[in-house]
């Protein structure tokens, strides 16, 4: 069973990240480390013995509906009252409506435990923390003071409703409508697909943000608007009124999350109220409810990418232990009696360190964006403007590294259990089949790579990318004047891959100046795995020269094994990169 | 829905793998290359228009014990009989027991589309292939006579019993044990866990190969027997008998291949007959029992690998139909109007030429072996026991890679999907899932390329793995020689991939000479894949250099395509089969 890894969390939040840093310059207010370690220490034993516990029903059951009742596996709702009443839901929110205030960082360590005990369950929330941002970020005073009390404690939970059958990575399509009405509000209609906990009954409102297009909107994505759709219309003294009219159609059957209900949701077709039409009410501006997405989407794509994170971590935890269990032939060198615990064949202890490098960078990576978001809010002018570059710059490649992770550690997992990984009640294949939402939504991970090259790189001419490149040098140059020798080839390694990394740069930027979209795109994915592998090296690296006490060799020998074994692919990465694209286009010829 | 692409496999039959050569070369018979498309034509008909539509109705059902039956999914019984009917059964069986001779390539070309159409369905046949295989080579003459004519007919169906809860990989634990009688038989006791198709009602009898152990038996892999235990006894005169002492006591929950019963048997616990025991009778000599198993083993991986290769196919076709209709976004250069379809964003393309080129790959690399074992069976002397080391080495390579590929690819078909390939309906999911138990079972991955290092590469001293390489190095030669400018940096590269695999191959040969198993063993899983990459880029190339007819810029663009950015990987391999022990054995402690 999962057990939150709070010290290694905390080690990576305050060391590798930068809270310590940052706790000591000042930039958290009163936030100590000893607080930092209360709060996990918290967020772990909840994530470990009430959340991971209920992960398997929650996929066995999964989500149904019953007479047209949206019906979470069983103890679900209990969990989830019992997580809100414990204050998790408000982290990071204003404190202006009942938040805490605290930095995305430690918000993004509780997501990952809760992601770990079960993604399933996990998932709700975290639509709601979007949607608290959203509406802190765009609402009116009075919709903040109607909602965000209840959202932000959790009594309510949220929805973001963004995908239409035909319009999912392409928004600009999109054909749900919103009409005026001379009291201000908006009437909303049409159909919404893949509604993340769009429908349930655990809590007594939910409330929706809907995107959908006003009847004089420019075509494409500058026509979209945001609307805030409850699910009970909210009277003026807070009280619950009427069904507002809006449903859940049906839920999809799908390969994970099973417990987490995903909901394709109709506005506005009559079914509830006086006359058809969801009433809504403006988020922001007419016509500009992308960019009122856009705000939150960093933070969501870092969510997803803390599920990668998630899942790599309860894995390994579930295949180290069966490898120490189970006994299975004799492995070289082994001198016990009867056959050799399987992690003492050297394949088996390949995987699992492997396993143990990826979750670690994965974590590493997620965690240093977070902190360059909080960085982001503390400053002001240049200093604000870096750091939001470098949370822009770090997302995708978070979102994405981690989500191949979390499917490739969960895949490793299965196979470390042989014969029983693919049995259901092991729990390894649960790991597997949730894992691999996450590189999907929340923008493909191709999409990602093509954020990352062609609206990233081009940050402040390119410039922001060459300063983070430099900043990596550092750490290479302080594994070398360690001389430790326990760092192996590290340095060396580290070298040629952050040399690959420049060179790939400085070909997509060229590219780009150049106007040729096409050959950027065409090497956009392998640069983005390129990317994060020599991130891996790198933090993992910090990692070890931070590690003062204890532990110190464990982190210096996961680093050498991750330079060693795992970051040598960069030099093919560069390859795809840059000699990818006139081969691709040779070959679209096979589907002609 | 899946078609089968007969001319894609035949092509690889005759040009790549060397049947029309042999052919020629008067090793096959009569068999003609007419003869050979006329069969894999129906059997493409057959996979396309009778096993694929029963394949999502399988998945969804699966099968499942109802009254203490093993009741398999709906249409699937008939479907079988169709099947058996067809003579698809009985291909490669000894026309001495109403068999056709045909080669294994054959065989192995239909497997591919029996496993495309359905991975659960094809399951069954394959192990009775398996059965009739032991009991054809091992068995009395009174066994083959009495049981093989309806096992190779299709009209009894076989199983393999082997793995124990604590003997999978390791068999030499196993405990089911078996007494002698004094009228010849043997009397069989134990449970056997994770046999395929142990129960049904599809045919009136089964016929159960079971492992067990004397009571005198010595310890380990030398005291283990085969035995022939049919579902019910059989008379002399051909008729069944009394039900003997065996049953299914429960089926497994899996993570995919849901239509394929996972059986735990029960051997001798008394519920059926006079006095408990299981009837059964040996096959080979006493204590012998896993040599039998051996003598199978290579087509039993090779099936396998089939597989691999079978889901590789399936994804891909489906992941290119989706691209090709779905709509989204502007791809660069897109002068269509409205959105592209997504086949035309690089990113995408770069997905679904990645599947082109690992199906081909992988399944050139398992026709090959299957060819190997053919001419084995077809000559004598040196010859022979060339070949038979050619489809020794080749085995472990073909089910390792073609299994990792069928993953790698059905994953990459999900992502084409993007979110509705997350939903279980589209299809794209339960390739995935079906794949999943392929790197697993007929010994994981891990242990191909322990057996691929430790037992195939010292073949005649390494000599044979050194001649086979050297033949390789002549299909770059002929690449260079050809002049086509479509090959691009083909010949380069694969020049580059062959110094890495001689280089590995070498060392590791080192190695095992100085006694330094563990070092060889850390290496091996990297060797492995490195093997299959750079052999995936051979065969292309002489696929290309085959085709003279339509098609041939499409087979130059695909191996171009896998040259230049596939195989580069060989590099990083090389460095992790080297390099790999010394930070491996230092990591260790990280789970001490």
């Amino acid at each position: 069973m999962y057990k939150a890894p709070v010290e290694e969390i905390a080690f990576t939040l305050k060391h590798v990240a930068g809270l310590s840093k940052a706790i000591e310059d000042g930039k958290l207010g009163d936030l100590s480390d000893d607080l930092v370690d209360a709060i996990l220490t918290e967020a772990g034993r909840f994530a470990s013995d009430e959340v991971a516990p209920l992960a398997e029903i929650g996929d066995k059951q999964g989500a149904r509906m019953v007479d047209g009742k949206v019906i979470v596996p069983d103890g679900w709702d209990n969990l989830y009252r019992a997580w809100a009443e414990g204050g998790w839901n408000s982290l990071t929110a204003s404190q202006d409506f009942g938040g805490q205030g605290l930095p995305h960082m430690l918000n993004v360590a509780a997501l990952e435990m809760w992601n770990s005990g079960s993604m399933g369950f996990a998932l709700g929330p975290t639509l709601t923390m979007g949607a608290v941002d959203a509406v802190t970020a765009h609402g009116s005073e009075e919709l903040k003071a109607k909602y965000l009390p209840k959202m932000v404690s959790g009594e309510w939970t949220g929805t973001m409703n963004l995908t239409e059958p035909h319009a999912g990575s392409d928004l600009g399509v999109m054909k749900s409508r919103a009409e005026r009405r001379d009291d201000g509000t908006y009437r909303i209609f049409g159909q919404k697909i893949f509604i993340t906990w769009g429908e349930h009954e655990i809590t007594e409102n939910i409330i929706h943000l809907v995107l959908a297009r006003l009847p004089d909107a420019p075509a494409g994505t500058r026509g979209i608007s945001l609307f805030l759709v409850p699910k009970y219309l909210v009277n003026d003294d807070g009280s619950l009124g009427a069904r507002n009219d809006l449903h859940c159609h049906s839920l999809e059957h799908k390969l994970g999350i099973h417990g987490s209900p995903t909901c394709t949701m109709i506005y506005g077709d009559g079914k509830y109220g006086d006359e058809p039409g969801a009433i809504g009410w403006l988020i922001g501006e007419e016509n500009k409810g992308l960019a009122c997405m856009f705000t939150m989407m960093n933070n969501a794509r870092l969510a997803v990418g803390m599920q990668g994170v998630a899942i790599c971590e309860a894995a390994t935890q579930k295949a180290v232990q069966y490898a120490k269990d189970r006994t299975q032939g004799k492995a070289p060198g082994w001198t016990g009696s009867g056959m050799s615990p399987i992690i003492e064949h050297p394949d088996v202890a390949r995987m699992l360190v492997t396993m143990k490098a990826l979750t670690q960078g994965s974590r590493a990576i997620c965690y240093v964006c977070a902190h360059a978001t909080d960085m982001s809010h503390h400053a002001e002018g240049d200093e604000a403007r870096h750091w939001a570059e470098r949370a822009a710059l770090l997302t995708p490649i978070a979102k994405s590294f981690a989500t191949d992770a979390g499917v490739d550690v969960a895949s490793l997992g299965i196979q470390t259990h042989g014969g029983m990984g693919f049995i259901e009640e092991t729990g390894a294949a649960r790991y597997w089949r949730d894992s691999r939402i996450a590189p999907i939504y929340e923008g493909t991970n191709g999409i990602q790579a093509a954020d990352l090259v062609t609206r990233k790189l081009p940050l402040s001419n390119g410039n922001h990318v060459r300063g983070y490149i430099t900043e990596l040098k550092q750490v290479v140059n302080a594994v070398r004047a360690s001389n430790l020798e326990a760092f192996g080839e590290t340095a060396a390694r580290l070298d040629a891959s952050l040399s690959d990394l420049e060179d790939t740069t400085e070909w997509l930027l060229s590219q780009l100046a150049a106007g040729n979209a096409s050959a950027a795109l065409s090497g956009a994915t392998p640069y983005q795995r390129l990317f994060g592998l020599t991130l891996t090296g790198v933090y993992l690296a910090k990692g070890a020269l931070a590690d003062e006490d204890h532990g110190r060799d464990n982190r210096l020998a996961l680093c050498r094994f991750a330079t060693e074994n795992l970051i040598a692919e960069t030099a093919a990465l560069k390859d795809r990169v840059i000699h990818g694209e006139a081969s691709l286009n040779a070959a679209r010829a096979l589907f002609a």
